[in-house]
């Protein structure tokens, strides 16, 4: 019995889904909703005590962090894969070529969209909550790094660092560029969980994200590369789970 | 045919140093001398182009990245094995517990440790180079981040940045501490990859690098943990391999 605790389809949330819908194994969706900070509440964090989505709850083994999920999904259901093939390689060249890519989004590439992400849409709730209210939520979350982020998106991130993590953004698309002129996917010619890695923290959304890096005309096989991440039925499904932001917030998801 | 590019036994080049002889597999050792800037010469970095070590080349197939030479070994090598049981638990839910200590170690520990050792040892030995020779030398370093790096070593780290690693360090102790009053290693009852990373990048030395953290005292099962790391015969050996730091600047390898 697989149980998925998951907020909006965009980041780690939609991260971890893709995979468990391109395996196709069935499992119960349990919606966990940020905007009413469920995921610092004591149920969730009863769960999870880092207070974070997603979580994978496998017969009551709990497995967080998506990096994490998704090799736990490759060892215990090795057999489910779509079409494509396994997203995970069988032969070991392959899966350290897919895990070096899986590094590069986790340490070099998601913090920094998340960064813009965050300074536009989770500031923008963040300056609308009194500060009593504020000061109390913050008390809330277990992990000290989270704590700092949610107050830093309140008071706004320095422009210094939205331009640093601006350019670390530029060179993770040009390393990408370059490799998919090498390959047609990320790790080799397989379709794998390093391409949805790289999809769902930045490869979905940073031409709506960042227009003025004029994705379509520098970075043209990562557009091509994009729409056949999203033209796969089971990515198109997980895209349209439940998404409760305001829409006028929606720089992630596209809608403005 | 396994071929093995290291510097110092310490943090990266020690960590898939121990896993090869933990394995018992009989490798060629490469010393690069750091110290002479090998791994950002031309010969180097026709092995590995973003000029850093270590390095496994098994039949030509290069593998980069500590974690992912790590899990390439478990995966081309999954029955050598030290006594103690595997160093990947076989288990899919041990295996998660293992890479969520990666992911931590990775993530949360390596790099905040990391600043403390260059700032006391890459931060001399740039600071002895005439400026012209340093730009030179700059102007070799394939990546990004680590050229930043290298010249934020030589004019020095701020005193904002070095506090706020040795707060990331404080938080990473305790959290160590903690798991080891459940469980004998950091992953469950076995020794395993995440033990190592954890001891190659903070558990070895941080005794020695932050007397005033009073590891002793206030971490004592991390100190046991330690030592029964320290006296596994394939640590102690590795630990035994090529050292060319001066004495007078091994803060992390501990003569002084």
């Amino acid at each position: 019995m697989l149980k998925y605790y998951h907020a909006e389809p965009l980041a780690n949330s939609l991260k971890s889904m893709v995979p468990l819908k391109e395996k196709g194994l069935s499992y119960e969706s349990v919606y966990v909703d940020l905007h009413k900070f469920e995921q610092h509440s004591d149920w969730f964090v009863a769960i999870n005590p880092e207070g974070q989505v997603p979580v994978l709850d496998h017969d009551g083994t709990i497995v967080t962090h998506t990096t994490v999920i998704n090799e736990y999904l490759e060892d215990v259901f090795p057999d489910a894969q779509p079409d494509s093939g396994p997203l995970r390689p069988r032969d070991a060249a392959g899966a350290a070529r897919m895990r070096y890519w899986n590094k590069f989004v986790d340490e070099h590439v998601m913090n920094h969209v998340s960064m813009h992400g965050w300074h536009r849409l989770v500031g923008v709730i963040a300056r609308n909550i009194d500060e009593g209210t504020f000061e109390d939520l913050l008390s809330h979350i277990p992990l000290p790094d989270q704590r700092k982020k949610w107050a830093t998106a309140r008071s706004g991130f320095s422009e210094a660092d939205l331009a640093n993590a601006s350019e670390k953004i530029d060179y993770a698309l040009a390393k990408v560029e370059r490799q998919l002129g090498e390959t047609a996917w990320l790790a080799g010619d397989t379709y794998t969980l390093a391409d949805i890695n790289f999809y769902a923290h930045c490869g979905a959304m940073v031409e709506r994200m960042f227009p003025e890096k004029e994705v379509a005309a520098r970075y043209p096989r990562l557009v091509d590369w994009r729409e056949r991440v999203t033209a796969r039925p089971a990515v198109a499904e997980a895209l349209k789970s439940e998404d409760r932001t305001q829409p006028g917030l929606r720089t992630w998801s596209g809608d403005r």
